[in-house]
């Protein structure tokens, strides 16, 4: 479904490699970032040669040099930077995959979690960042979930909230980290956060939560006096373009608080909280990263770009009823057979609603009719094509109603 | 497609997770298959106390505890071990998901891949194994491929054959990876393999070649001497309930050299080649597994299953012309916009085709046309649809076909 979605929109799908370099990885995130890594044991001689350097005293660095990938946008700069050569720019791709994060496990939150990544790279129009927040709309929709909103920001403005307040410039990635918790955990504890933890002097985190609370109060105009207009110009011409895409207005909303804990994003940042599940946290995040293609390559290529969490989402439609865990199987059809003699027409049966198109499970066995039947209910198969010795000598099959508990037994050519 | 198979076959999806305690992984898979996993280093304090334990002599092994699945039939028998209470048998799972080996990289053959597993389990039916072959078939033609030989073996068989050739037992599995080689490297390699680096006698590797040669020569009733007939009435039943089942009988055969290299067969083993890319090895293999999820649970519980190499049978279907690595886009059309004023206009153009099923590429930049079509044709999109100032002011769209570069102006009722 989601993957429809973003065909709709011109994406075409990529696969990257779940294992990269640490030299990739590492840094890409910021130092709390690199703490999420699964790193991956060298091996053979080259873990000998390094327990040896170890014991010598040297680093336990030299113990790996790969690792797994925490997200599916540093792979992506890493192959657009290696094959920047071949890839026609703009470039846009959605990748559906696996991530790994080295983090206590919460709700909808694992060690290894589902992602479906968008991105637009080579663009800096923010047409490009509108239509990736239109395709979030329009994801959530075709999911059947129309209570969301989008919050929008700018890592721009963030950073001119920053300077204005005084935090310096080696604590801008904390200070963001915690402002992100503000509607989490309230304001006492990111202060706390902030002072006691990455060392910002009270005044300054105090100053910072207050443009937080005027611009979320009083809307974008409450930041008109801060120095730096580009960020304020991207975020309100996204916002205006966005406004004529999305259906409904409603969806979106700017949120001074909102702030990403990722160092890479440059401009625009979302998150995406539904309204009936606003504990489970964002489930379409994203922003634009001119920067981090450019570290693999030397030169800056812009992109924008969002991450679905498939588990989290998934939790959460389940938490709201839109979806169930118990779809058991997705077979319509079960063949049962009475004894060892009606095998070689049971499978005729099966394999002629098979051609018909009928997914068909074909219980293997040769055991009692009332376990089979049982088996069926327990998997949620709705029909069952019984197949006995009457049945094969008169080229029929008693078919059973498991939802309504009757059977009658009819020629194959009705079956079909 | 595969996918399509499978669940026309009753198989139901599975997920599991690619991180699996070591002691999960080692030993299912025989000494060989234990080099074959990328461990996951320990980490923080665990990795400390590790290196401290290292250091004061303790051995290399504590410094990992979980590494990466190298196929998916050792986590599907975990899983079935663990949740054995729940899960009602027979239980009939695909699984489609990347497995890792720490091996030379080949062609067709990566660090990472793709694989597509079907199993069904708490079956010790032959008409298991049976569905499991016709399976591999049907997947084959779904895939329009048709030159292709399944080929069948017995471990059961395998073992009396090693046993009559005085092969002792600790030695069956390596002399079972020497002889799967045949084909591929030919007899001398093999009886260098056997005998050089694996200590068996030149007699018995002799006897056990021409066992294999005599029964490759005369079929099965060749080998109808050994003492052990448990194997040859369970592959004997086989092949003639598979000879019901598949659409023609020149997809199987019997081949006495195939013996597959994992340790945890125990019954019907089989490979898949292609016969106009037999370089590429097998592309579906598999066999019945009757004691490994016991190793987890205490009881034995019956299992057969094949796995589908992605991207080796990618790699095949590209030799073979099937398939082709350069489609690149799905879209079906392109907006070029020509100036900045008309992006609200190119919104509506795109919402709309998109509204009506098409795959719509939006140009996010407004640069040039010439650019823009440029970017089409490498993309591969056969429409494109420009909005200039006119088309905005008449409500019409210049749609180019790309092939045919040939263009008209038409309504936007038109258009849908």
């Amino acid at each position: 479904m989601v993957r429809g979605v973003f065909e709709r929109f011109g994406f075409a799908p990529i696969e990257t490699p779940a294992i990269e370099r640490l030299e990739t990885l590492q840094g890409s995130s910021g130092e709390e970032g690199d703490s999420l890594i699964f790193q991956i044991l060298k091996r053979g001689g080259d873990l000998q040669r390094a327990l040896g350097d170890y014991a010598a005293g040297g680093g336990i660095g030299q113990l790996s040099e790969t690792g797994l990938r925490f997200d599916l946008t540093v792979p992506l700069a890493r192959v657009v930077a290696q094959y920047a050569q071949e890839i026609p720019l703009p470039f846009m791709r959605y990748h559906i995959a696996p991530v790994w994060r080295a983090e206590a496990a919460q709700k909808g939150r694992f060690r290894e979690f589902g992602q479906c990544d968008a991105d637009i790279v080579g663009s800096s129009s923010v047409l490009a960042d509108a239509t990736i927040i239109q395709m979030i709309e329009a994801t959530l929709i075709a999911l059947g979930i129309d209570r969301f909103k989008i919050r929008v920001n700018n890592r721009r403005i963030l950073d001119a909230m920053l300077n204005a307040a005084g935090v310096p410039d080696d604590r801008h990635i904390p200070a963001l980290r915690a402002l992100d918790k503000l509607e989490k955990i309230g304001r006492a504890e990111v202060l706390d956060e902030m002072t006691v933890q990455h060392d910002i002097t009270l005044e300054a985190a105090d100053r910072l939560l207050e443009f937080a609370d005027n611009a979320t109060d009083n809307g974008l105009d409450a930041l008109s006096d801060l120095t730096d207009k580009a960020g304020m110009d991207e975020l309100t011409q996204t916002l205006e373009l966005v406004g004529q895409l999305i259906s409904d207005p409603n969806h979106i909303t700017f949120d001074a608080a909102v702030a990403r804990g990722l160092s890479y994003y440059t401009g625009n940042v979302f998150e995406t909280t539904l309204l009936d599940a606003p504990g489970i946290g964002s489930v379409m995040s994203g922003g634009r990263y001119d920067g981090l293609v450019g570290t693999f390559l030397g030169r800056d290529i812009p992109a924008v770009g969002v991450s679905l969490g498939i588990d989290r989402l998934f939790s959460a439609m389940e938490e709201l009823a839109l979806t169930s865990t118990t779809a058991k199987t997705a077979a319509t059809y079960m063949v049962a057979t009475l004894t060892e003699q009606q095998i070689p027409y049971a499978v005729i049966v099966a394999t002629t609603l098979r051609a018909f198109g009928h997914n068909v499970y074909l219980y293997p066995d040769v055991v009692g009719l009332r376990k089979q039947l049982g088996h069926a209910s327990t998997l949620g198969i709705p029909l069952v094509a019984i197949v006995g010795e009457e049945e094969v000598g008169a080229r029929t099959v008693t078919v059973r109603d498991m939802n309504t508990r009757t059977q009658r037994t009819i020629s194959l050519a009705e079956l079909i």
